[in-house]
């Protein structure tokens, strides 16, 4: 059916074999709005692939230069929103493809030589990839970032500690941030380190057996800044979905502590605990109670955790296959692009909302009762000489006369991380390795 | 910021205080996109509700026909196109009360009496999915209804039967058929069983916690077509999520049917097995190498349980929350729409798949060696007194001038379910009661 | 390696063919602990298929009685721990073979006639998995009991209601449970639903294609309690899983519910909000803070969840699989037996603690400020004429000279479900029909 | 009741207060059981902690001597055997205490000072994953030395290469060993990776707020070998579960790559792939067909990833909360230990099964068909000067006269990565750097 037939053609299609418009469509899904995300990486990779020709004698200089001027000037086009994605294409692989033989003719036709679209879609993946990481690990240490000076500056602001959601013991508020310092620096940690296992260059794997071409892969692995040569060519295959579940398992860890950071928030700005607010933008209305004030924005991203997690259930469930291409794996993708989309403009929030957030003294104070202070007089008794476990008895209640104040407690928090010895410098040495 | 607001407006904004574009945009999500899908239902909804409150003298005659009219013409106007949810509105039902106002004033300014917009999205989204899961359960019957055709046709038609991949014993095409027939009649019946489960009325709980109205439920119940109320009102809000899971459970069990039914059909195209053809328009070639058909759209049918697997998981990952609406819960749209758009589309596609699939009974028999035949033999020797442990043991080899064929192995698989004795009627009859 | 190899022996092994122990350990697993909850329910199968063997003239009525009393003898051994299913047998089904054997001789050797290991798991799976859908709907009907006795005890105490964790209107203790009511008489439905959906007998599938004798399969379905056959011996293979999932998805049900009603649990036990007391033994204290009584009970119902869930993950990944037997089906057991022991014996904890739960009122009323009684007032505005949309507008601040109470806020609530309203006997109806 | 109270006592009951039996089964779950393979962690995180404690003044040096005697002669105990976790004890950390107690008698006493259990559970979980990730990365170091010295011997021995399941291009044995061989070269280095990222001393982070006493924590961390100190208090107990969750992804890699081998190996094996054969230890028989030998080992190992995915998957769900410890907590134990459990010992059959592949060079040989060859020709079109496009057209068909054989054409796949330029020693490298 002539409607559903890509402008771009298929590349693949033979004479006579008709083509149904539904299965066409379900063939296709959203894969030329999914591309658009990947098709700048895709014209980079191809660039540095028809370089690579011309260095084994494929493509001439003058060929060459040709295919590059396009390829540059499709670049711009995409840039600056002149060219579009869409269904005229099969994908953005042969969108490429065809556009290049649109205006070069013969020479456009030799682009594809040695490579598949599977190593497309591999090596534009694993670049966007690299960046999204790049991305994960920025706004994790800008998150970080905010955490550990407002740590720096509350660092006595008395909070009260829970454990089971039970008042506990003496806390500060910039334990606390010191705590999510701690949590985002480490996230972004993972994601370096996510991103350098997967800095492994697939162009030049065809469809995962090579070619009877000496393909110059080390040229267009240190063209496109990749660390290393992913020298297998089955492995290339096997690697799709694969690094794709490391990436977000990178990035759910982030998501992870941002469910967690939520979930404190969505507490303290309750009228039960009220140790917190937020500016106005930051909460909205109800459509039928007059009287509410909500904080949607928290609650949503504490929500985004599951997207997150969703895709990678998703990934996960297509990888039980034997190894080798098959159209499963075009699946990941959708769900991989979900993920970061989502969660990245999660992440992106962040530091401004931290920033934003306004302690309530008063009502933090409010909620420190007499029994929090039970473990420090076990642990002063301790230091008497009394057996910890006999001290723990004794600890219970208060003893006669004694006097105790949050602010005391946190200046004699002296082990290390405690309010008397956080030791912030080790933390702000670690953000600043981040880069 | 101007243009992040709503024409609608944000019902619930009050003076004076700021709105963040960034922000805004990461609270309305995809909603309005979402919305689309709801739209129609929650306008039959507001229909329901606005003679509910004629009924409790809310809405004077008049009033309510003005309503119901303008309510019936946005209806028309959005089946026919003429109206899009778009950016514009913060969400469909805000956009229906703006539309409302809009016309008829003070009249409009009185829809929303008594109901919040989670009754909204409750009622609309329950509707919808009595929806999606008939839609279901009519595909699962096409698809069994497709295959006992082919049982009854082809139940004398030899193919090997596997076990852990292995030759086991000669089974038939009929009997495999049937196999799936089954399936998908389990399928429907869950479908209806769940459509059942869920068929309850949660419009009236306002925000959860009902209102100082005596609306008449019994009679919303009764217009909406659902069988019975849905009495308590912090159910309707503790209801959200939980029963989307289990109509993604009975969703799920038709696409795990479907990978399993797809697994079989990606090995019997492949040319080691060589046992069905399917027509050129159900696979495609390789931009790389010439000689390639692939069975792409049987891949993406395997595929497809991830999709809903992936929507089930986003969503369970939501619910670890208090009692109480959230507005996590808005993250549950879009896999729910996600799923079933997805799930169901794939599932209409496997009829004329199934119909239009051609076996090849010479490579089918060529498959089935001598050793399928020993539990035939074994069984023999049972029957005639020899203990089956000792048969077991005898039949391993074949007896010297023995004759066996497929076809008379299938001859005498008289257990019932076996090619002779294969009990179709008993499964037609459960399709028929189908509905 | 001798000592790996099971006193029962190995039905299958061949003379000659070594067996590596690390391999057989790793083969077995844990079959032999977890068929244990399995064996009564095989040997109740078996005694079945031996009579269903006597009908087609397998067995003589002496060898059947014969079978019979042993059979019988092993159930009572098994009952009373007299016989323990362990390392000394593969598994459960070749144990109860290896016993008729041992006893009976050749009587023994016939009791496999017809039948295969993959029959014996389906059938006895089946057997229990009916049974733990009742025990699950029993003991959700037990939840719903308590909750609806103490709805209807508690209707007009008030309690804050809360959306997002903001206070938004006066609730009431009777709403509360009201809600866990009929959730709970949901699940038991849902419950009693999937036990419906899956009460085939899949005995005499044999390996998945039937065998050469005619099994009278009508016989051992009556016998063995179904209400229907499941007719094709490819489906019941098929099933293997699939309905193991639909038992999990009725089983999540409840836990997700408990999931919620314990994070309720865990905020109102907390100080802030003191809404509640459990007597001492439902919590416990900390080895390092004398001050603590924490709530770990209702955390762990919370987290109880999270063991289904994973169950459920678990088996949906195994079922990527072609038609036929695969011995990854295997790793189905385990997760679902955790899954069912872990959950119910949750559940089974839930009435007792539901029982003595010991409200706070003081705290609860006092959390209840007048920003609650705004929506009461803007219907109270709507109800006299006022549209809705100027209503909640007016409705923000409380009117000079009026006084409200939360227990005329509930005696106004009047919307079906509402306090004035709450329409228990229909919830009392659907409870009693649960049978 | 006396029978549920464990002989070590519970070390924060207090008097008066009637314990559930059931209630305190529930709360223990199989805790002594799994901490089972913890205990050895904890008694030498103890000693290192006593080792602190004596640095700060807490104890003497003759009562350090005392506890760290008893704490070796403990962990001699159960590394014999002479002393077993069981019923008698709350868990493994008060296991410890009531020994140290019960010998020491007040210099037992003192050795909770300054320590929860929370920091017990953290410190010893932490060291014993760092144990996990190193036995992960030995063992796919293991597997990929076997596929590389497998890939080497065998580079030029044809096996068709296959896309979709459909034929594609002559792949190679080794081409094939190889691509394993990288992959389990990145996951072994995933697993280090992950060990460095999660390698901090939690241990001195108490209840998750520090104490009132100066530990060196600088000093454990360097006496337990961690490279960093964990030193937010906070963050310490944040990481539980996050750390698992890396961890699980660390070794879901690998379960996942072997979830594909297996897949391979499940067709090879096959009659209708016929490409390889395993030595009968890695085989089983049908209890019912006579006939069969099953390759129930490579489906169990395929089998394995769920165990993980569902692990992970349970703990995940468990962590949506606020910061600070919850019992909920409890419950990623079972989980982490099961995962690691399966996991390795699936692993860990792997090498000895690769090495006893067995190929079958004729079957190999004969599923090459002529098509497979048709990639070769359009590329040596191509680099004859044919644009690609167009020789793709041309190569469809075979050049009258022209001869190919298998072992030509991997004679030219000269691109890098193919089997003319395999570039195994770049592997090496890579395998040898892992240590």
């Amino acid at each position: 059916m002539a409607e559903s037939k890509p402008a771009g053609g298929l590349l693949w299609q033979k004479e006579g074999v008709a083509v149904d418009a539904r299965i066409q469509a379900f063939l296709a899904g959203e894969d030329v709005v999914l591309d658009r995300q990947l098709l700048a990486y895709d014209i980079r990779a191809s660039r540095a692939h028809a370089e690579g020709l011309c260095r084994v004698g494929i493509l001439t200089a003058d060929e060459l230069q040709a295919l590059c001027a396009e390829l540059d000037r499709l670049s711009e086009e995409v840039a600056d929103g002149r060219f579009v994605l869409d269904e005229r294409f099969e994908d953005g692989h042969s969108a490429i493809e065809a556009r290049l033989i649109e205006v070069l003719g013969d020479t456009g036709r030799k682009i594809h030589t040695g490579r598949s679209r599977n190593d497309q879609v591999l090596v534009a993946s694993r670049l966007w990839l690299r960046d999204q990481l790049a991305t994960l690990g920025a706004q994790c240490a800008a998150v970080a970032s905010v955490a550990l000076r407002r740590a720096g500056e509350e660092m006595q602001l008395p909070l009260p500690g829970y454990t089971h959601l039970q008042r506990a013991m003496v806390s500060s508020a910039g334990m606390w941030w010191a705590g999510w310092a701690e949590s985002f620096i480490d996230d972004a940690e993972l994601a370096a380190a996510s991103a350098r296992w997967l800095d492994a260059n697939p162009l030049g794997s065809a469809s995962g057996f090579g070619v009877n071409l000496p393909l110059d892969r080390d040229f267009t692995t240190e063209r496109l800044g990749f660390s290393r040569l992913q020298v297998s060519a089955t492995y290339a295959q096997l690697s799709r979905g694969k690094f794709e579940l490391q990436a977000l398992s990178a990035l759910s860890q982030a998501l992870l502590d941002l469910r967690r950071l939520a979930w404190d928030l969505s507490l303290f700005l309750s009228a039960e605990y009220g140790f917190c607010r937020l500016p106005n933008q930051y909460t909205t209305g109800s459509s039928l109670m007059p009287n509410k004030r909500n904080p949607d924005l928290v609650e949503l991203l504490r929500a985004s955790y599951g997207v997150v997690a969703g895709a990678r259930g998703e990934i996960e469930s297509l990888l039980s296959l034997p190894s080798g291409y098959h159209r499963d794996l075009q699946f990941s993708k959708a769900p991989l692009l979900r993920a970061f989309g989502h969660g990245l403009s999660a992440l992106d929030l962040l530091p401004a909302l931290l920033d934003a957030l306004q302690w309530q003294p008063e009502a933090m104070r409010a909620a420190i009762d007499e029994g929090m202070y039970a473990t420090d007089r076990a642990m002063q008794l301790a230091r008497d000489g009394v057996p910890f476990r006999e001290a723990y008895q004794r600890a219970a209640k208060p003893v006669e006369g004694e006097s105790r104040s949050p602010e005391g407690s946190l200046a004699e928090r002296s082990s290390p991380g405690g309010a008397a010895c956080p030791l912030l410098d080790r933390l702000q040495a670690r953000l600043a390795a981040l880069g």
